[in-house]
C-alpha cells in the first residue's frame, strides 16, 4: 500500500501530452491553450476616449467651446483641436491632435448649435492611452491555461479565430461485476444497478474529455480480456470500476497485464478508495482500477484522475486543495489512511462533514461541495481549523 | 438611474420559466430538474457487507469458523450461519440469515479448506443497513436542481433513464456598432475588433445555454430594427451589445420599443456597466443592452444575465456572491456607484484586486478569479476585512 502522494506522483509522471489541433473561437471554451496568445498590436491602438463627450485642452474647460467636428463611431477625427474649441467623440474614439482631456456629454450644455459649455470645474483625462493595456509582441495568455469566456474576448481583440489547443483525451469507461444491472432494470435481489459508470461518464464530461461508455463486462476472463484490449486500443485512457477490491472472480488485474499494462499500483492510503489500481502501457495509455463503491470511485476520479487528464491536455498544475475553515469538530476512531469526507461549503467558505455512512453512501455526495481531507494519523480535527477541502 | 439591488429585482421578477422536456442520463450534465426524483426502492435493498469476508456471529469472532458457502458477486446466500460457522461474502453482497458481523477477508487465515481463523479480537458490523441511505418514496434529488456527476450516480441507482429537466434557453447575440469588425479583420485606425459579442457566446455556453451569434449590426435603423425583430422573434433571449450609451447614433432603445419591449431600466447605478439597459416583451421575451466596453458586458451578465438565465431554467436561488478576506487595502476616488472590481482569489480564499485600467481593460479579467464589490458610499476597504466576491 502506497501513500496517497505517492499515488498522485506516479500517475503525475506517467501522463503523456495529448496532440494539438486548431479549434474555432466559439468551441473553445473549456480547452487548454497549446501556444502563447501574442499581440500583433498595441491595445488600445491610439489614444483614444474613455467616455462619450468633448475632446479639448484642459485650460480650456471654464469658457465656452466651439465644436469644430463630430467625429461617428469609426471614424477618424480629422480637424485639430485648437484654443477654445472641441470635437465630439464618443467612447473608444480615437483623440483628436491638440486635445488633452474629454469632458463628458451629461457634464455639458449646448449654448447654441456651434458651441458648448462644462458644468463643472474640474476634469480627468479620461483617455486612454495607446498601448497602455497590451504592447505589440507581448504574450497576452499563455500556454496551458484553460479557456474560459474572458480568454475568449482577448482572443477576439487580438484577432485569433482559430487557436492551437491539446486534444480531448479519449476516456473509456467499463463496469465490472455480475451483480450490475443497467439502470434500465429493476435489480432483483442481490443486484445493483450501476451508477458508477455513469457517474464517470459525466465525470468525464465536466473534466472536457470525451467519455466513451462501455457498459458492463460479464465476469469472464475471455470477455474481460477483449472488452479491455478494444477499450485501450481505441482510448487514451481506461477507467475500470468494480472488480478491483480484494473479492474472488478477480481476474482483472492479470487481464491488465495480459494487456501490456504495468501495473504501478494496486493499494492506497486513502479513505474511500484504498483498491484503487493504476497502470500505464508502453505507448502511454492510461488504466485507472477504481474502486465499486460510488463515493471511492467519485472521489478517486476527482483526486487522481481528473489531474491526470488535466496534465494530458497541457494544463498547468493547479492546487488540489483549497484552504477552508472547519465549522465544527471533527474526530474517527481509525486514522491509518489519509480521509475523504463529503462536505458542504458555506457562503464563507466554512467547511462541514456531510452525514456520511460511508463509501456506498450514494446519497452523502449530492448535496455536498466538497470533500474535506483528514490527514493519516491525524484523529481529530477543531473548529476553526484550517483544513484542505477539494471542491467537487 | 436605479440601484443594483433594484436592477436584480427587476430582472429577476421578469423571468418566465422555459418549457420541460425529457432527457438522457448521458445528456444530463448541467441541466435542471424539473421535477423531484424520489426513490422507487430502499438502498441499500437487504442488509449487505460493507467489506470483502467472512459473515459470522460476533460472539464467535475469537474462534475457528467452518466455511460453510461462498457467495458469488450477483449471487444471493442460500444457507443460514450458525454457531462456529461462517459464509464467504464480497462487498455489497446480501448478509446470510444467522450472521451478525462480517470479518474482513486481510485479517483471516486459512486453516484449512474448510475453515478460517480470525486474527483480530475485536469486530465492527461491517453491515449497511436495509434503507439506511434511502428510504421508498423518499426525495432524493429535489427539483431545481442543476445535475452534477455525483446527482448522475443516484439518478442511475434510482433507475432514472430520462429525467425531465427545463429546456435550455435560446440567446441571440448582437453586437452594434460601426467601429467594430470582426476577429478576422485587422482594424483600421478607428477600428476595433469585436470581442464582447464573442465573450458573450462563450459566457452563455458556460451558463449551459444556447448562443445564437447574430453578427455585428449596421449602424442604421431599419436594419437594426430587422435584426432585433429577427433576433427576439427566434430566441428566448437578446443580448445586445454597443449602442446602449449617450453617444449620438444610438436609435437602439426607440427600434427596441418598436418590436414590442417595455424598457425597464436604462441604466444602473453599478461601475462598470452603468448604461445597462433592459426590457421585455408580452411574451416573457427578454432583452438586455450591455455596455460596449468588454469588462462592462462581461461583468453585467455575470451579475444580471446569468441568474436570470438560471432562473429560466428553473434553478433554485443560489447566493449572488461569496464572502472572502480581503488580502490588502482598497480605495477609491468616487462611491457614488456600487463597483465591481476584477480580483484574484487565493487558495485560501483571500481576495486582492487586479491591476485595472477601466471597463475597456481586456486583459484585467484573464488572470481574475473574482469580482470584488465594492458597495455604493464606500471609498476604503481594510486588509483583513469581509467582502463579498462574484466568482468568475
Amino acid at each position: 500500500m502506497i501513500s496517497f502522494e505517492k499515488a498522485v506522483s506516479i500517475v503525475q509522471n506517467s501522463c503523456k501530452k495529448m496532440d494539438i489541433e486548431e479549434v474555432e473561437l466559439h468551441q473553445l471554451l473549456g480547452r487548454v491553450l497549446a501556444l502563447d496568445v501574442v499581440s500583433d498590436m498595441n491595445m488600445p491602438p491610439f489614444d483614444k476616449s474613455a467616455v462619450d463627450g468633448f475632446a479639448c485642452r484642459k485650460s480650456n474647460i471654464t469658457e465656452q467651446l466651439e465644436v469644430i467636428e463630430v467625429v461617428p463611431a469609426g471614424k477618424l477625427p480629422r480637424e485639430e483641436v485648437g484654443e477654445h474649441q472641441c470635437t465630439k467623440i464618443m467612447t473608444g474614439a480615437m483623440m483628436p491632435k491638440g486635445a488633452d482631456c474629454v469632458i463628458m456629454i451629461e457634464d455639458t450644455a449646448q449654448v447654441d448649435c456651434l458651441h458648448i459649455r462644462y458644468k463643472k470645474d474640474t476634469v480627468k483625462n479620461n483617455i486612454c492611452l495607446l498601448g497602455e493595456d497590451m504592447k505589440t509582441g507581448q504574450v497576452a495568455i499563455s500556454a496551458g491555461v484553460a479557456i474560459q469566456p474572458q480568454h475568449i474576448a482577448v482572443l477576439a481583440a487580438l484577432g485569433y479565430t482559430k487557436v492551437a489547443v491539446y486534444q480531448k483525451p479519449r476516456v473509456a469507461i467499463l463496469s465490472t461485476g455480475d451483480e450490475l444491472v443497467e439502470p434500465s432494470k429493476k435489480p432483483e435481489l442481490g443486484q445493483i444497478r450501476n451508477s458508477n459508470g455513469h457517474q464517470l461518464v459525466a465525470q468525464v464530461l465536466r473534466a472536457g474529455c470525451i467519455p466513451n461508455y462501455m457498459g458492463i463486462v460479464e465476469d469472464n476472463e475471455r470477455v474481460t480480456f477483449n472488452a479491455i484490449k478494444k477499450a485501450i486500443d481505441e482510448n487514451d485512457m481506461l477507467l475500470l470500476t468494480g472488480g478491483v477490491s480484494m473479492g474472488d472472480y478477480d481476474f482483472v488485474p492479470s487481464v491488465l497485464t495480459r494487456c501490456g499494462v504495468d501495473l504501478l499500483f494496486d493499494r492506497v492510503a486513502v479513505q474511500p478508495g484504498k483498491p484503487t489500481t493504476f497502470g500505464k502501457t508502453d505507448s502511454g495509455k492510461m488504466v485507472f482500477g477504481l474502486p465499486g463503491n460510488p463515493v471511492s470511485s467519485f472521489a478517486q476520479f476527482e483526486l487522481l484522475v481528473r489531474p491526470a487528464l488535466e496534465k494530458m491536455m497541457g494544463e498547468k498544475p493547479k492546487e488540489l486543495f483549497k484552504k477552508m475553515r472547519l465549522s465544527t469538530d471533527y474526530h474517527r476512531k481509525h486514522a491509518e489512511r489519509l480521509a475523504f469526507v463529503p462536505a458542504t461549503i458555506s457562503q464563507s467558505g466554512e467547511v462541514t462533514p456531510t452525514e456520511y455512512h460511508g463509501s456506498a453512501h450514494i446519497f452523502s455526495l449530492p448535496n455536498s461541495q466538497g470533500l474535506l481531507a483528514v490527514p493519516l494519523g491525524i484523529y481529530e480535527l477543531k473548529k476553526g481549523e484550517e483544513v484542505d477541502v477539494r471542491p467537487i
